[in-house]
């Protein structure tokens, strides 16, 4: 283990640099916090890149020899953290998600908020889909809030981030996926006709829904029944309610 | 219109503690902010006793003139507001929710997150449920966050903050509705029994779930398929699928 003591230390400014997209984008790296999370990322196909302990902190589980081990001060450990309350361990990890494989998708279209986008990736994987592909407009799949949101989910997850996501959508049509956008003028979601053995359902922008073009390569237009006053669903809510009901097909 | 320039008015002072649960308690009051949410809180159940408005923001709809109008320089406005960019226009209204009345219920059996319980009383509405039951543990439904997360939803659902929620739920039980506790050791839900035309669906505290007292007076036990590695739901997420579901028997 490497104790590094300084604040100004070059690991120390670039691991903290990790909290903004920026940071995350130049060093193609993010760092995940809490025993849980570290210990699922060891036995993921993520990198683990270097192991972050505060000096209070004990180990709580063996580390290959091949991830680097760094001692830290409480205050150093804090300025790297995005947590108020931080649990003393951390790793950083190369953003290189496992890759889709399957049939069952869901597909964040310009979903905004890190907490929606985090628990969208949690309910899929509870629910079985076998992956998320998320447009380039979408919350940063590797910032603390919705790797938080996600529970662990990002390690079980395939990913795909997509810089067109209406051709993307395309070739899967082409290729016989059904393409369900969730739309509030949708035709109703229980009386849909068969979505088939292989889908993407899509979920929209917290203001703006599913975008005009992708509503266009859609197959399947739905919404949920909208039964009080209510005018619209939380997005991670109405997701939830179509992927548990879609993998009952 | 009455203006109010002064930060230290004594209405100024007593709006301003309608922030923290005391305040509110104490006033039997809560404060709403934006147009749409004061618009709807002057067309329901609930007693508006009194309009504030941003001297740089015209009155947006007719306003009843029983209610009194309070003009406000933005600096005062803004010592009120709970949000950072206040919308110019809020209402002080009395802490008297619609009764219950009905036969298809929600139950947060300590639930504390108020984007929570604000989500779930917003998915209850537009689900179909009746009402909404609160044991005296959750997060407080006049809370800014509660409010603002039911997304108006508050104006249109029946509540009831029990004191006493296990004997509340087992009265219900003898008069017939069925008592569905959500638990993660529960039977599986999609193979459920019948839970007739009455029930009341009971979602437990983020990290414990539903207490042992109240999981003893259930008819039924009841837990989604976790089909990936993940180990739970967000308790909005879970509710929203089974609020869906048990509205389709």
């Amino acid at each position: 283990m490497e104790n590094i003591t300084s604040l100004k230390n070059p690991k120390i400014i670039s691991w903290r640099s990790l909290r903004e997209r920026k940071g995350r984008e130049s060093l193609d790296a993010f760092l995940v916090e809490g025993p849980k999370m570290v210990q699922e990322a060891l036995s993921s196909s993520f990198t683990v890149r270097a192991l972050l302990l505060r000096e209070d902190t004990p180990l709580p589980f063996p580390v290959p020899d091949s991830v680097p081990i760094y001692g830290l001060p409480s205050h150093v450990f804090a300025s790297v953290s995005d947590t108020v309350t931080p649990q003393g361990i951390a790793a950083v990890l190369s953003r290189t998600p496992r890759p889709i494989d399957g049939k069952h998708l869901v597909c964040l279209d310009g979903v905004q908020d890190p907490g929606n986008v985090g628990t969208i990736i949690r309910t899929a994987d509870a629910a079985g889909l076998d992956g998320v592909i998320l447009s380039a407009s979408c919350a940063d799949l590797f910032s603390p809030k919705v790797v938080r949101a996600t529970m662990g989910s990002i390690f079980r997850m395939g990913f795909d981030v997509s810089a067109s996501l209406h051709d993307d959508l395309r070739t899967m049509r082409e290729n016989g996926f059904s393409i369900i956008s969730s739309q509030l003028d949708g035709d109703p979601f229980y009386a849909r006709p068969s979505v088939g053995s292989s889908f993407v359902l899509v979920i929209g922008n917290e203001a703006h829904g599913v975008s005009p073009e992708i509503r266009q390569e859609a197959t399947h237009r739905l919404a949920l029944p909208m039964r009080g006053g209510a005018e619209s669903l939380n997005a991670a809510v109405a997701a939830g309610i179509m992927m548990y009901d879609l993998m009952r097909d």
